[in-house]
């Protein structure tokens, strides 16, 4: 692949780049709002019935199905289990204050 | 919409949302590797051409815009902004080792 030379060729495939990313994050957002969707209908169930908020089996799965997706899609495992335990420690904190004042 | 009720009613409905968070999470972790792999190539165009890391500017825009895709997508503004603030700080952890031991 060529390497781009001048500042402005520089500046034009940093444009490009940014491009891409800022549509992905985009696409992430709206996969988040969906999945936050999804774990509020949790939250709310698990309150209703009187369930722990957090599941440390059920998280130790997650994090194991996806690091070893992350390893398929060459992402960095140690970053997609970040990821996931920064996901689930908003969920879990979101899922306590549904428990500390039920709607 | 109807609440479930007995012990098996609500482990079927459990079973189907987490069902529906596992989907969502493996999409996640895809468009991330994808979004990486920008990410990465940012980060060596820079370290060639001797630009920082960081991008202060280009950060506060770019949380400017998720937080309002975010409030859209009824997507709490906060946990984006958190969420971008995290995918960034991996994201130059791994430039600054790019810039240290450039390939």
């Amino acid at each position: 692949m060529d390497t781009p030379g001048s500042e402005g060729e520089v500046s034009a495939e940093l444009g490009r780049l940014r491009a891409s990313i800022d549509n992905l994050d985009a696409a992430l957002v709206h996969l988040l709002a969906e999945r936050f969707a999804r774990t509020q209908q949790v939250g709310e169930l698990k309150a209703r019935h009187g369930l722990p908020p957090a599941d440390p089996d059920r998280e130790a799965e997650q994090i194991a199905r996806l690091r070893r997706l992350a390893s398929q899609s060459h992402l960095d495992p140690e970053f997609a289990e970040k990821f996931l335990v920064f996901i689930v420690t908003e969920v879990v904190r979101h899922h306590e204050a549904l428990t500390r004042q039920p709607d």
